[in-house]
C-alpha cells in the first residue's frame, strides 16, 4: 500500500520542541522526522474531489469497469463480473463518456481577521496559506454529501486560511491566538471523516482557520522496554506502521481508512481497527494523550499503564471530535510484529448460522486478529469484484460437492461467507485455526480457502474508491454502521434491510442494493456494517434522498437496540440523535465541559450537539434544580 | 468465604420499581432479591471498630498469636511462626492483657434539617435511622486514621442520619430532597474505602446523611445470550458471586475487599480484581451504569458493547468517588464458570529476576488469571503466617537441592516467590502452565508447588485482619499501592523501600517492616503494593507519623514515574497530589463537571480535590483566558 519507502531521519536537537512541549517526550533529541506519503500540498497526491490517490480510480473502458492504480493489487485489472453485477443490479450501462468534475474557477471570498493574521505573522513561525485550492481540499471530509457538494461547487463556507503547525508548542500558540481574536479552528488530520465532523459549518461568520496537523508527524520516542511509542498526532496510519515495521514493531491499528487517516483523528473519533481482537481499539492502545484547549493542555501526568485517579479524561478526549481542542501527541502501545500471518475463509448455509458462529467464537474468546461475516448480497458483490475466476464459483463447486454427500436444502441465495485473518506465533495460529474450523463445523460452516480470505482483505482498501465511480455513473452509495448486543444482532440486520427495502419501495426506487456484514465481535455484541446504494439517474437531489433513507435506517437501528455509531462517531450527520443517546444529563454534561474548555466556542464544529444547542451561554442554561426524567431506554 | 447459602427469591412484580427506575431492566418482574451475608444493621455482623466479621480476629493466647473465625481456613489456628516473626521484627512480646476498644457512650449531637426530615417522612417510603451506632459505623472507611480515630473516639462529625433506599427511584427522591434542602449526602456501600473517601468531612456544618446502598442489592436481570447481568449497586462481592455461581456464571472481579465491598464502590473507585487478566478490571466489566446526580441521571441509552458516541461518560462515573452522585444500577459482563482452577508457585534467586519474569509474561500476554511476585521480606512474612510446616522450609529444601546440582551463589536472603492462579478449560490451563514454567526457567525461576500457591491466595482475605491486631499490640501498619511503567518497576521498588528506611532512620524508628509485591501486570507496566509497619509503642501520635512517612513514600513513587493510585483511588488522603496528577486543566475540568452535576455541592466529600478547592463558585473561577502551562511531567 505504501507508495514510498520508509524514511526516518534523526532530527537535530536544536529543532525539537523545548520546554512545555516535551512533556510526553523521553528525550526530544530522539525524535525522528517521518517522510510522509502525503505531501504538504495534499492535492498533489490526493483527489480534490473524492477518495484516495489521484492515480487510483475506477473507470470504464469499452463498456467494462477497470481499476487503475499501482498501489493496489487490483491496479490495471478489467472487471467483467463487476460490470455485469452493476449493470444488472442498477439496470444501466457503464457510461464512459462522463467526465469527473473540474476544479472551480473561483473560491468563496475569505473572511479575514486582520489582528489575528497580524499576530500570526508577527509572533509565530507557523506556515500558512490562503490559496483557494489549499482551502477547498480542507473544507470537508468524505461523506456522500461532502463529495456531492464538491462536485457541484455547493460549499458556501470553506476555511479562510490554512495553517501548518509543526509541534505541540505551535498548536498552543495557534489556539491562544484564535481564542484571543475569536477565530474558529477546524483541526484537520487526514480528511477521511464520514460523519461531517470536519466539514466547515456553513453559517459561521467568524474567520475559519483549518489547522492542518500533517506537519506534526514525528516519532518523538520509542521505548522498547515498555513497548510504548510517542507520535505526534498528524502522522497517517501507513506512515506510522511503516516506521514501526522497520523497527520490528506494530501498533496494529487498521481502520479501513488507515492509508490516509491520522493518529489524532483516530483518537478524536474513537476509531476501531480491523485487527482489534489482537491489538485493541484505539482506546485500548492509547496510554497517554495531549489535547490543547483554550483553557490549557489536557493530559495525564504519568505513563503508568492503569490508574485510579478520578474520572479518566483520556475518555473525554477520545470521541471529542475536534470540538474541545487539538490533539497533539499520543503515547501508544506497540507489539512485536507477528511471525505468522495467515488468511482463511468459511461458508455458511445462511446468515443466521454465520451469526451463531460469530457469537460462539466471541463467547469462547478465540477470535483471530480479524473475523468478518458477509451476508449473501455482499458475498456476491465481493466475488463480482474479483478479476479472476470468481471465488463464488469455487465456493459453489465446493458446496455442490458437499450437498451431494451430506448437506440438505442448501439455498445458494442464502449462503454467506466469513473471512479470517490470523496473526501470531505459528503455534498460536495453528491452535486458533483448529478451534475456529471446529466451531464453524458446529454451525454447518466449512472452510472455503485461505486465498479467498486474503482477497477479501486486500479488497478492503479498494472498495472505498467505488463510491466516487458510482456517483460518476449515477449511483449513490455509502456505508453506515452500528454496534448491537448479540441477542439483537440477526434481528437488527433483518429489520434494517427490510426498512431500507420498504423506504425504497415507498419512493419508487427500483434499483438498489442493501447488504450487511458483521465486522467486529465483542463479549457482549458485535459491530454491523450496512452498504446501501441506489440508481439516482432519475432523481433531482440524490444525496438528500439517500440521507432521508439512511435517517430511517438509523431510527430502525436505534429501535432495535443498536448504537448511534460503533466507530465513525456522531459528527454532524448523527447529531440529531446524540442527546437521546447520552440522555439529557449526558448532553448537558458535554455542554458544560465544552463551555469550560472552549468558552468562546472557537471549535464550533457542530459535532455531537447541533450548533444551535451546543454552546448556550452559562446563564441561558443553568443546571436543572431537580433531576430530570431520562428518556425511556431501548432495553 | 460465604457465610450463608445462596438465597435468591423471585420478587412479586408489584414491588419492583416502576417507570424511569427500570431503564436498565429488561423486565423488572425478573428481578431477584438477594439475601446478603451483611445484615441491614451491619454492626450485628461486622466489627464497629475495624476490619471484617465480628467473629473473626487475631488474638493472643499463652503468648502465641492465634486466629479465630470459622469463615476462614486459618480459623482456630495457632501461629507460632508468625508470633516469632512479629516478636523478632518489632522487638516486643505479644500482650494478651490488652483490650479492644469499647463503644462510646455518647455520640456527637446530630445536626438536623427539619424541612428535609419532614419531607423525607411525609413523601417517601425510605427507611432511616438516627441511632448513634448506625451513624457511627457509617462515618468512616478503613484507613489507619479512620480506625485510630474510632478507637480513640476522635470523630467530631459523623452522619446525622442514615437512610436505606431500596431502588433507583428512591435514590432519585433522596437526591432531589437533599438538593432542595441543602443536605450533604455520603453514598455508603461496603465501608471498605482505604482512601478516606467516605469518611465524613469534619468541618461540614450542614446535616450529613449517609445513603446506605445495602438494601439496593437485587439482581435486576440476567441475559445469558449476551452474557450480561444487571445488579443494583449495593450488592457486595461475595453475594454477587454466590448468586451467579448458582447460575454457572461469574463476573470474576475479586478485589481483596470483595467479601464486603460493593459493586457501586468498585465503580466509584475504579477497582481492580485479582483475576483481571481473565475477567478484566471494573472498567472492562462495566457495560452500562446509572448515576443519580442533582442534575439528573447520567447513563448511556443503549447496551451495545462498544460505541463511538462522543466522550465516554462511563469513565466520568468510574472514579467519581462519590463526589458527583450515587451509582444505582450496573450492567456487567459475566463469564461461564471455568472448568479448571489450579494454583502454582515459583521461586526466583532475587526480586529483579522475578520482575524480568513478570515483564516477559506480560510481553507475551500469557498471564494466568493471577500472577503475583513477592519480595524477600514479604515472602518470609507470608510463610510465617502459615500454621503448618512452613512453605519457606519446603522452598529452602528445594533450593538447596538445586543449589548442589546446578545453582551458584544463591542468597537465601534474596530469593523471592511468585504465586500463580490458572483458570479456564483444562487444555488452556495446561498450555498456560507449560508456558509460564518455561518462561520462569529463563529467569532462573523454578516451580515451588501448587499447594504453596493456593495457601498464598487463601491468606489474602485474612491478611486484612492483621492491621487491627497490630494496632492493638502497638504496631501501626498499612499498605499503599501504585502502578508504573515496566522500565521503572525495579527502580521504584528499590527507591521507595530505601526512602522508607531513611525516613524511619531520620525519626529513630528502629523496628519496622517494609516490603513489596507486584500484583498486576499490563502491556506497559505493573501494579506494586507496599506493606509498611512499625512499632509505635513509644510514639505520641503513631498515625500522624505513619502518614508523614507514607507521604514521603508517595513523593518518591511519583518521582520514579509511578501513579497516584492503581486502584484504591485518590480519596482525601491523596488529594494533595491530584491537581498535579491530572494537571491544572484536568482538575479544573473536574471542577466544572462537579459544578454542573452538583451545583450545591451536596456530595461535599472532599475527595480528589481538597474541599476548599473542589467547589469554587463559577464566578470565582472563570476558565483561564489563555492556555496555562502544564507542570513538567515525570517522563
Amino acid at each position: 500500500m505504501a507508495a514510498k519507502r520508509n524514511a526516518v531521519t534523526t532530527e537535530a536537537p536544536e529543532s525539537s520542541a523545548p520546554g512545555e512541549g516535551t512533556a510526553l517526550a523521553l528525550d526530544s533529541r530522539l525524535s525522528k522526522r517521518v517522510e510522509s506519503v502525503i505531501p504538504k500540498k495534499r492535492h498533489e497526491a490526493l483527489k480534490w474531489f473524492g477518495w484516495g490517490y489521484n492515480d487510483s480510480q475506477f473507470y470504464g473502458k469499452d463498456g467494462i469497469i477497470c481499476f487503475r492504480g499501482e498501489k493496489y493489487p487490483l491496479g490495471g485489472c478489467e472487471l467483467p463480473s463487476f460490470t455485469k453485477w452493476v449493470e444488472k443490479k442498477f439496470d444501466l450501462r457503464v457510461d464512459i463518456t462522463k467526465q469527473y468534475p473540474q476544479l472551480p474557477r473561483t473560491y468563496p471570498r475569505p473572511v479575514e481577521n486582520a489582528p489575528f493574521l497580524h499576530e500570526l505573522k508577527g509572533t509565530t513561525q507557523v506556515d500558512y496559506s490562503a490559496e483557494g485550492i489549499d482551502r477547498l481540499v480542507r473544507c470537508h471530509g468524505q461523506t456522500l454529501n461532502d463529495i456531492y457538494s464538491l462536485w457541484h461547487h455547493k460549499f458556501r463556507r470553506i476555511p479562510d486560511l490554512v495553517v501548518w503547525p509543526r509541534c505541540h508548542d505551535e498548536v498552543v500558540q495557534l489556539v491562544r491566538l484564535a481564542h484571543k481574536h475569536n477565530v474558529m479552528l477546524v483541526p484537520f488530520g487526514g480528511g477521511t471523516s464520514v460523519s461531517g465532523a470536519i466539514t466547515c459549518p456553513q453559517n459561521e461568520s467568524r474567520m475559519i482557520c483549518a489547522l492542518d496537523t500533517s506537519q506534526m508527524n514525528r516519532l518523538l520516542w520509542l521505548n522498547r522496554e515498555n513497548l510504548t511509542v510517542c507520535f505526534e498526532s498528524g502522522i497517517v496510519g501507513q506512515d506510522l506502521e511503516r516506521v514501526l515495521r522497520s523497527e520490528g514493531l506494530t501498533v496494529g491499528h487498521e481502520p479501513d481508512s488507515y492509508e490516509f487517516s491520522t493518529l489524532g483523528g483516530w483518537v478524536a473519533t474513537r476509531a476501531s481497527g480491523m485487527k482489534k481482537n489482537v491489538y485493541g481499539n484505539i482506546e485500548d492502545l492509547v496510554v497517554r494523550v495531549r489535547m490543547v484547549t483554550p483553557s490549557g493542555t489536557l493530559e495525564r501526568e504519568c505513563s503508568a499503564p492503569r490508574v485510579s485517579c478520578g474520572p479518566d479524561f483520556n475518555h473525554v478526549i477520545l470521541g471529542s471530535e475536534g470540538t474541545l481542542g487539538v490533539i497533539t501527541e499520543v503515547v501508544l502501545k506497540v507489539r512485536p510484529l507477528p511471525s505468522v500471518r495467515r488468511y482463511g475463509s468459511l461458508a455458511f448455509p445462511n446468515f443466521e448460522q454465520g451469526v451463531l458462529f460469530m457469537r460462539e467464537v466471541a463467547r469462547r474468546r478465540c477470535q483471530p486478529a480479524s473475523v468478518r461475516l458477509m451476508d449473501n448480497e455482499q458475498f456476491m458483490f465481493g466475488q463480482a469484484l474479483k478479476p479472476e475466476k470468481s471465488w463464488w464459483a469455487g465456493v459453489v463447486d465446493a458446496m455442490k460437492q458437499r450437498y451431494v454427500t451430506s448437506w440438505k436444502g442448501i439455498d445458494l441465495n442464502q449462503i454467506c461467507a466469513a473471512t479470517l485473518l490470523f496473526e501470531g506465533d505459528l503455534k498460536d495460529v495453528q491452535r486458533q485455526e483448529a478451534l475456529i474450523y471446529e466451531i464453524a463445523e458446529k454451525f454447518e460452516g466449512f472452510p472455503a480457502g485461505g486465498q479467498n480470505g486474503e482477497r477479501g482483505y486486500i479488497l478492503t482498501f479498494v472498495i472505498a474508491y467505488i463510491r466516487d465511480f458510482g456517483l460518476h455513473q449515477g449511483i449513490v452509495a455509502e456505508s453506515f454502521e452500528t454496534s448491537v448486543p448479540w441477542d439483537r444482532c440477526s434481528l437488527l440486520c433483518r429489520s434494517v434491510k427490510q426498512r431500507v427495502v420498504s423506504e425504497c419501495s415507498k419512493r419508487s426506487i427500483n434499483y438498489y442494493t442493501i447488504s450487511c456484514r458483521v465486522t467486529q465481535t465483542y463479549d457482549a455484541g458485535a459491530c454491523i456494517y450496512f452498504y446501501f446504494g441506489f440508481r439516482s439517474t432519475d432523481v433531482a437531489d440524490p444525496v438528500e434522498l439517500f440521507e432521508a433513507i439512511e435517517h430511517s435506517a438509523r431510527d430502525e437501528i436505534l429501535s432495535c437496540g443498536g448504537s448511534l455509531s460503533h466507530h465513525h462517531g456522531v459528527g454532524k450527520i448523527r447529531s440529531h440523535w446524540y442527546r437521546n443517546a447520552v440522555t439529557e444529563t449526558g448532553s448537558s454534561l458535554y455542554s458544560a465541559a465544552k463551555r469550560h474548555l472552549d468558552p468562546k466556542n472557537i471549535f464550533a464544529l457542530g459535532n455531537l450537539l447541533p450548533l444551535e444547542e451546543a454552546h448556550p451561554t452559562a446563564e441561558a442554561s443553568p443546571p436543572p434544580a431537580t433531576p430530570s426524567t431520562p428518556p425511556k431506554a431501548k432495553l
